[in-house]
């Protein structure tokens, strides 16, 4: 089953513990994008200045990632700057110049209207909605959000976030949105704003699944080194809805299985993991599913008893 | 098999987003005992002051924990004040009043060096030092220490290290005794320190531990309200070595299959959930065995995949 995406795409500055790099291709609709290539197809909405040109594609043509909903606008695309220092979980932001992703209104292409999956990055909620309500088709959305919606946002929020079967965010978004500081209380109460499945990422501490009748936890992977963490939560995204979408299962019957929704967290945290091993999406030039598969059989060894 | 625990029996004052507590039976070797008593038997060496009296006496009788080994000096036992606040990862320390813990010399009574495990709680290294070579029998060692020892007495502490099997510490503690803040770097170079097995804490995160040859990870189990995280260390290190004491196997042959060293694991992440479910040692006066092996198979549930 197909996957859109709406999100971002952009130039990075990133600087980690492991070295600096300009310029790079970024933006949460690339990272989910190619995560979740290696499971099931992909069409991308976003929108580009004139300076992405064919060396960018490629990235996602190489991937077969359909980017015929990348419009290209005069100006230049959307970047962002940030620095990482010991802790790798939090990104120092050093510069956001939103370009032409500040007057992003994602065009759905026709031949993107009967995708199955609808994956809504982290952008403004009322833009959100408007691309659910056209996407009528779809049959399962999941969605990411992030501090400045949370907090500034909060009514156009909380009216779009109904709609939506999957939350994917971090922990501290988690408890601002909930205004719980327990997880469990978090997760309890953001069942109860719409989406039947709730997921949150925990960076080096791995991710948890909450649903109204179970959850499911598991610990981040251990990475000899990380080079640079960005991206790695779209990563995670991309990974668990493409699994999701690749399984192909019944969505007629509206059920989801415990089962395969487990094995979506950890198909997650396997993309999550590879991503930050090399500087921004440097790491899926040459990544196989068969590294996947092989680290997916390393998370079953290392959490059983 | 049996286990000696030398270590702190205090009073506490503390303070958490649940409320506030002063005078209640805490230390490092109280909480040890107590966890460790739900799976075999246990002798405590510690020292107490004349403010130490039945009503805490009781606390360790009712739980079979051999006692005599618990000193009584002149003077008032070790005090100890510390609040939490949101984090409850991480304790302010309030005030430290050693008392007559400042002069602790662990005297081993005779009827005790027959126990077959030995747990050094967070001491002096030297006086850990000292026990270890006195119990000359013991078959397996397993120790705690903290960012004090590993900072200021790093020598004495690298000398000790060498003759402990089990190191139990905290992730902050393996990054400073390591120097590095990579965890999967700073397991292999504790490795190389001396003990055959680390084991690294991580508070509501769970919990790893790293042998040469292999690695199990546990995340945490997803509290309600956290009451108080006092003592969840000493109850989960409790619970690891109490599990592996209570199982009897074959020390001669030197050897603890992965299986019951990852189960042993989950038993002390389940006593360190426990702990955090009441004030200081409260939790312990009602649990039963029953709902210790209940909450274990709660974790093989949100755990598998």
């Amino acid at each position: 089953m197909s996957i859109l995406v709406v999100g971002s795409v952009a130039f990075d500055d990133v600087t980690s513990p492991s070295g600096s790099v300009k310029n790079i291709l970024g933006g949460a609709a690339t990272y989910f994008s190619l995560a979740a290539s290696y499971f099931t197809q992909v069409r991308v909405v976003a929108v580009v200045g004139e300076d992405f040109g064919p060396e960018q594609e490629n990235v996602f043509r190489q991937h077969n990632i359909d980017t015929r909903g990348i419009e290209r606008a005069k100006g230049k695309t959307f970047r962002w700057g940030g620095s990482y220092t010991d802790n790798l979980n939090e990104a120092k932001t050093n510069f956001t110049d939103l370009n032409v992703f500040e007057t992003f209104h994602p065009q759905i292409p026709k031949a993107y209207e009967d995708s199955e999956f609808l994956f809504l990055a982290n952008i403004q909620p009322t833009l959100q909605a408007n691309v659910r309500r056209n996407m009528s088709g779809v049959r399962l959305t999941g969605c990411d959000t992030m501090n400045f919606w949370i907090k500034d946002f909060r009514e156009e929020l909380l009216a779009t976030i109904r709609d939506w079967d999957f939350l994917l965010i971090n922990d501290g978004e988690a408890r601002m949105l909930s205004g719980e500081s327990n997880l469990r209380k978090a997760a309890s109460a953001i069942l109860d704003m719409g989406p039947h499945t709730l997921v949150i990422k925990r960076g080096e501490y791995g991710a948890m699944l909450f649903r109204r009748d179970a959850f499911f936890i598991v610990p981040g992977y251990l990475l000899d080194s990380v080079f640079d963490p960005t991206g790695a939560g779209d990563c995670f995204a991309g990974g668990f809805i493409g699994y999701l979408a690749g399984q192909g299962f019944d969505l007629e019957g509206g059920h989801i299985h415990r089962g395969d929704l487990s094995r979506a967290v950890i198909y997650g945290s396997v993309m999550g993991s590879f991503c930050c091993e090399r500087f921004g999406v440097e790491r899926f030039r040459t990544l196989k599913r068969a590294e996947i598969d092989a680290r997916f059989e390393e998370f079953r060894k290392f959490t059983s008893f």
